[in-house]
């Protein structure tokens, strides 16, 4: 999933075109004498943190073992068990205190799936034209043997209302709502894929509402390769729940194209089922700070994927740079003044539990939580990073964006929210961070079988590490408190 | 398929990165008086027919209607019967001369197809990890529960020999030959293919005369969006057939990943058919030329397709290119001098039949036969064409090229073969043409589910309409011979 960071200072779209960087926070005068914000061990040890993440190929390893010998890890899965013990171990082998925290968690499994096409102008007599699509996560299944009903294709919620339910009842739904890859292009890929993300999550309901028996979407994603693309969706009380896909973009351009001739019949058959709730958990590894050792700085990634593929750029890899934190610091024999804890959360994609159980056991302890990182968007290229919280908190990390900024990710962007699962936490004021990334590519693939771990670049995820392990680690050694 | 277009003239790739063009070869000075090649009538015309064809949007209606309202084209199936229907009722609707010429062709039909790691270094219990693949045209299937067995990696035939019978015995061979993506950036799409395609072809008698009992190869095609290519392979007489698959990009790389830590189980399950040799046909319309009419120009691209996507780039659009050469020039009241003909080519894919027997068929009429012309590399950017021919015939399509160098596709490239269908006419002395594509992309979707109809760009399209209608027209009216 894709966490809503929303670019509220349209200032700072204005400075990454300019190719300025945040510095000019720390050039600003204050009232008074500039406090000490990173001693001069710390800013030498962060950039040799910073050298040593780039050299690292820890991170890569563990994406590969994440994504290749355990494969995708959907919640409740044996794959997602595996994940948890597997990383739990790899992080007491570096010798952290490791607690697995149980949560109670949705156990969607999916089973077959499958569309044709069996009625429409032209067609060959004796044949069936398949249709690439998926069930989306959540859904439930239709009739054993199938659902066969007439599409009526709209583009967006307006036509649905527009064409209202006489000619809706009794029929499935396309909503053909095109991912924008334009924008996608130039590097706002997290917000054509929010707008699409839309139908995809409630257009169950909104075609229910007017008598939809099936619903299918137009993938939210970029993919042009006849890959459809899964993710949450959801139904509301007292709406009927119908069946839901996601077609690839292929596929939604062929429906749309025949249904401008004439009638579409189509035949969908889904068969996933909903199981009891199940147990899961939270990994979570402790990092002791020496002088700080209550205070603490989480960095993460989340462990569960969407199981298509191999949960590679969402979100092993954010779960990799995260691990490689402790074993830099291991390694360069550093230790943090606060404490630093990893979490790899679990249920990211359907349901937030670990993320929400998190933060509701951690309630009386919140003003404790320093500040919290998650990496979740893949591992490109970054530019710099997401800020979630106080304006008045920007000076203090300049000091961090001017070592970045040495690996071309000096930028800091000014948002809401900085990840899915530690949201609960920013939401409580707790300031949280997230890589600012090249997203130009990452809708390509995500939540489909092609999240791969190919697709890791290895100099790019180095670069990921770097700013992770950067930013925690100025974070946990941050003289001053941070304006929350 | 893609035939084996050489370039034995390197001097042509000079040329073309030069920029340059073959107006050399008009401006050369010859021992007679310059004979007129074409006259202002038809250079004109050419330049008519040019427009025209950049301006239609017959072909692109075409290509839509083979891609979307028939769909997949195998050899044998309902979808290629009605598309031979459907184009044959086209051509009549433009008043040609309609024939079908029977043909007797292979019918090979898919089945399931699934592929399973049931065996690996940190496997989850009770998992499987999915292998996206799909059986190579021609396959035989394995048991009907499947085959399970060991993999064993190699790079290429050498390695195969190396590791001899001992090593392959019993197992399932994967040939992990890599398709040269980088070669293909660079334009040599063709080439990159042609390596990559030998192991598909070969790959399965190569490894069962070491014992392999199945055999998987690296996809021959540049997807790195989890598709597997199919396409043709082979068997050989006293060598045990065994099933053959192709993997997508991302599972070679997983196994082969996988392989490298310990032992690789897979299951393999196919269930391919080779039925009884059917009927077909190759549909043909023949253009009557005003003053040579048994002098025959072919404009061709065959119907039948591969059965993962659409066959929309591979080749329903070689097809409507040719079929727009009829329509534009009865648009334009322009009658040709020698005879224009359609050929619409069924088999090319998995047997060639329909080349093969018009071959034989025309083998008392070959020296009629004044060129041929097959489009069958896509619709993407040409920027010239190609020609196996004599070099002799050079300075005779000079002219030609000088009207489609207006459009940017001013290039000749000399070769050996134009096109698999005009192959067994081209070996007769026959010269032959296609168009030079830019072939940078067409390899990523060629032969997958992701051949569909969107991978058409339009303004592409339409300049190859009119380097086919062009090239067919210049042909038809040269006013010397061709040396051949």
């Amino acid at each position: 999933m894709y966490s809503k960071i929303k670019q509220i200072f349209v200032i700072f779209l204005g400075l990454f075109l300019l190719g300025a960087t945040v510095e000019i926070f720390a050039q600003q005068p204050t009232a008074s004498p500039t406090p000490v914000l990173y001693t001069e061990k710390t800013l030498a040890q962060m950039k040799q943190i910073q050298q040593a993440a780039l050299q690292s190929d820890f991170a890569l390893r563990q994406t590969a073992y994440l994504s290749y010998n355990i494969g995708a890890r959907l919640t409740g899965s044996p794959q997602a068990q595996r994940a948890v013990e597997y990383v739990a171990g790899e992080m007491r082998k570096l010798g952290l205190d490791v607690r697995l925290q149980k949560l109670t968690v949705p156990h969607w499994v999916r089973g077959e799936e499958r569309g044709e096409l069996v009625e429409y102008d032209g067609m060959a007599r004796g044949t069936k034209q398949k249709i690439v699509l998926t069930a989306l996560g959540g859904s439930i299944a239709t009739a054993p043997n199938g659902l066969v009903a007439d599409v009526v294709v709209v583009n967006n919620f307006d036509e649905l209302t527009q064409i209202g339910r006489k000619n809706i009842e009794g029929k499935i739904v396309l909503f053909n709502n095109k991912f924008d890859r334009e924008m996608a292009a130039i590097g706002f890929g997290g917000q054509a894929y929010r707008h699409a993300a839309g139908y995809r999550g409630g257009g169950a309901i909104a075609a229910a509402r007017f008598g939809a028996i099936g619903v299918l979407v137009r993938s939210a994603g970029g993919s042009q390769n006849r890959l459809a693309h899964t993710g949450a969706m959801r139904y509301a009380e007292g709406v009927k729940k119908i069946p839901a896909a996601a077609v690839s973009f292929e596929d939604a351009e062929m429906i749309d194209y025949l249904a401008k001739m004439g009638k579409v019949k189509i035949k969908l058959l889904l068969t996933p089922q909903t199981l009891p709730d199940t147990t899961s958990y939270n990994v979570i590894a402790d990092l002791k700070g020496s002088e700080k050792p209550d205070e603490i700085v989480i960095v993460s990634g989340h462990l569960d994927s969407w199981d298509l593929g191999q949960g590679a750029i969402d979100d092993a890899a954010g779960v990799a740079v995260s691990m490689q934190v402790a074993y830099l610091l291991r390694q360069l024999k550093i230790r943090p003044k606060r404490t630093i804890r990893f979490v790899a959360w679990m249920n990211e994609e359907n349901g937030v539990v670990g993320g929400r159980t998190y933060a509701q056991e951690e309630a009386a302890n919140i003003s404790k939580h320093f500040a919290a990182i998650e990496s979740d968007l893949g591992a490109n290229h970054p530019v710099g990073f997401h800020f979630a919280g106080k304006p008045e908190a920007l000076p203090f990390l300049a000091p961090i964006s001017k070592i970045l900024k040495e690996q071309g990710a000096g930028l800091i962007n000014l948002t809401e929210e900085a990840g899915t699962d530690i949201d609960p936490l920013t939401s409580k004021g707790v300031p949280s961070f997230a890589q600012w990334f090249d997203t130009r590519t990452y809708f390509n693939y995500h939540h489909t079988a092609a999240d791969t771990f190919d697709k890791i670049v290895p100099r790019e995820l180095a670069e990921n590490g770097a700013v992770i392990a950067v930013l925690a680690y100025g974070l946990a050694n941050l003289e001053q408190p941070l304006p929350r």
